[in-house]
């Protein structure tokens, strides 16, 4: 029988969002809420997700909501001890003003938008604390950066460089006849539009770099990951804001960025030359549409085999051709939609070859290069931290997003973090208690200097 | 004396905008207005170009008006015959909005906007006409197209292709030593922008084309216009929705472009490549930033020298270089804006080169390329017209602009115009009183069947 869990006089846990990224979430945050004789509510539009393949015990509640239907959620929210959104990072501000207004603790694992920026004031005022930026990336990469930081400081050490990056990527022996060394572990959507929110900026040998879109994945640094050969970076976002959230005042360098194994940005590229992640403009193929009908938009009107026009439109390569073939794209294949932008495609398109199969496992790689000098001597202090996922459910992707938010709702519940407002996880407060955590779950750094 | 002009019993033509495009517009409805004792009102923020510049009479007035104070705005329309508006695009629909209110009819020479057209019905329940794409590009290109297909239909002839380029140049005799042959004759910034609202749209043998900003000056077709020498063209915004406007059915080709002279695309998309015309990201560099600085943002780490490491990253020709050489962006010359997006900082640079000097004269092409068949047989019906201005204020672009607007609003004064509602000037009724009237000031077009 179900009763309406905001009538029971017992004490409520609230998780908004039930997708892939929820699993040891919910069940972390279930045990937890179960030993305190609480209850842990998890709502989403749709919860058969976590439902199916979370383990959940009696205290876990799943609840299916209407995230828009204010009058449920406020409900939910007010009779709640605390609550966390990990629901698309666009909907957070809704569930932060309803937190506000009932005066209770929120994280998220999204970067700090400029709306949840704008409430830090009233959140302190309201002694509440606003935790984001506390899932892998962001989340892991500024706990560990700032603990080994502060590491070297505390020992003397003058920092004058920092790169960070960070991939969700496929495990080698999961690559199978993949070309592309890449599925999806996480939201297919970002994948595809990833680098779209203006230039790329970043700062090195003391210059500020702005790198637009288009120019994006040209834009490759490769990094040697012991027991994992090579993998490329490209720079992410906008990088030049770390400086001070971090506290670094004389850095000459800081870039942040996204891993793939080697060749896949110099194909995805080819997306980009070509304008098929194009998210602006709405098309209406013929309900019958081809792969190639949709890739020939984009190429030049000449009488000539559609791979030779490609090829000396983009100076693709052999080995380009031969993923992008790999697609399907120069085929006879229909296309999964018709009417819809390029960008929402090529997301169709891919998610066709680019899911986890049932054996699959997925693989998050984190590497940190924290330049400094002390005693007149320059170090490099090189970090990297690797997982593998459990299954194609219980995902390394889900674990270092899920685990940190997780562990700091605990320190939050426990009431052990002092600071108040709309926060990231920079404090050692924080990062301490949360990294020691992390171990026991196998999420750790090797570090060395080089 | 200065009277407040809306209390005079007098009636009134209204003109929002006086820019560098409303002196023949001033000067064709002053003389208009004047010769049926109505006054010509001619209103804007900053009145003094047109005051200066335009050969004006006793009945034209010039108000300056901030044209968001709608009361003031509204009582200037309620006691109008007419409004036109030659502001800036964007705020069209707010004089728009109050057209309809005091049911006056409007007229413009831009693009119908979505929110224009939102208005179509209740500008017809009204029985308004709102008149737009009557300048130039748009509206010289629609009233010579309109009329010549309409002559080769009633010959029994079917439209196959439709091209149509059209661009604001400067004399051959006034480049001097710039090597883009390329001045402002219009609104700068537009310039800058040129392109950015999405992917270019356009048919070529019967297959939709889609060519993304980041590519589009590399998509250029040349056309020799004689007298004139060779110039070049890429595709403008989207073309397919002229298919309709046009009333062609059956056509496999449908584009519309943008003339320059030869080798100003080829160094443009450099601008392109290097993110330059950025308009999203707001950049703040020290006081006394210079050109070089500015670019070198833009280019890859790399310990070479400038031109070089341009010249590689971009595949730039030595021809290339000189262009940007002449702008004097390799140089150590103070930035003349040092807080603003890259587009805002590239047209301010620009500004101080690509000015009209006291003796330049502009320049403006149009050509259209017909393709229909006639019992079986393929014909090309290939029209031009070039103007070149009278003055650095009495340019071709101001008349070309102006006059076809002026003339518009006199047969709609004189309700010589039966259409009702947002309309483009597609229609007989409109296109031959116009266009007859436009020879009588030499802009004309010579025809010829290739």
């Amino acid at each position: 029988m179900y009763i309406v869990p905001y009538l029971r006089p017992v004490k409520n846990v609230i998780v908004f969002g039930a997708g892939r990224s929820s699993l040891y979430l919910v069940e972390y945050l279930g045990d937890y809420c179960a030993s305190r004789e609480w209850q842990l509510l998890v709502c989403d539009k749709d919860i058969t997700y976590a439902q199916q393949h979370a383990r959940i015990n009696s205290e876990t509640q799943f609840i299916s909501i209407d995230i828009f239907d204010t009058e449920k959620v406020s409900r939910l929210i007010e009779n709640s001890l605390m609550v966390v959104s990990l629901l698309p990072a666009a909907l957070h501000i809704h569930i932060a003003e309803l937190c506000l207004q009932y005066k209770k603790d929120l994280a998220t694992a999204s970067y700090i938008s400029d709306e949840m920026k704008a409430l830090d004031e009233a959140v302190k005022n309201g002694g509440l604390i606003f935790l984001n930026e506390i899932g892998l990336d962001p989340g892991i990469d500024h706990l560990s950066a700032m603990q080994m930081m502060d590491v070297i400081r505390a020992d003397g050490g003058d920092i004058t460089g920092f790169e960070s990056y960070c991939g969700g990527l496929v495990a080698d022996e999961n690559d199978g006849d993949n070309p592309w060394k890449y599925k999806f572990s996480w939201n297919p959507r970002n994948v595809v539009l990833a680098g779209q929110g203006g230039p790329a900026q970043y700062l090195e040998s003391g210059k500020l770099k702005l790198v637009p879109y288009h120019q994006l994945f040209r834009h490759v640094e490769t990094f040697g990951i012991e027991g994992y050969g090579t993998l490329e970076g490209y720079p992410n976002r906008d990088s030049l804001k770390y400086i001070e959230l971090y506290g670094l005042k004389h850095v000459g360098q800081m870039i942040r960025g996204t891993l793939r194994k080697q060749g896949y940005c110099k194909t995805w590229q080819i997306f980009v030359d070509l304008g098929l992640t194009d998210d602006s403009t709405v098309l209406e193929f013929p309900e019958h549409a081809s792969f190639s009908e949709w890739i020939n938009t984009y190429l030049p009107a000449v009488d000539m085999d559609m791979r030779e026009n490609l090829q000396q439109y983009t100076k693709a390569s052999e080995s380009d051709i031969g993923k992008l073939n790999w697609l399907g794209l120069f085929g006879d294949q229909k296309l999964p939609i018709t009417k819809g932008t390029s960008a929402q495609i090529l997301e169709e398109v891919l998610k066709q070859k680019w899911h986890l199969n049932d054996e699959d496992k997925d693989l998050v790689v984190m590497l940190h290069r924290i330049r400094y000098r002390k005693e007149g001597v320059g170090y490099i202090h090189q970090a990297t931290m690797v997982l593998k996922g459990e299954s194609n459910t219980h995902t390394a992707m889900a674990k270092t997003v899920g685990l940190p938010l997780a562990i700091a709702c605990k320190l939050i519940l426990e009431n052990r973090i002092k600071s108040r407002g709309v926060i990231a996880p920079v404090m050692k407060e924080i990062y301490e208690p949360v990294l020691v955590e992390l171990k026991t779950f196998g999420i750790t750094f090797s570090e060395k200097r080089v």
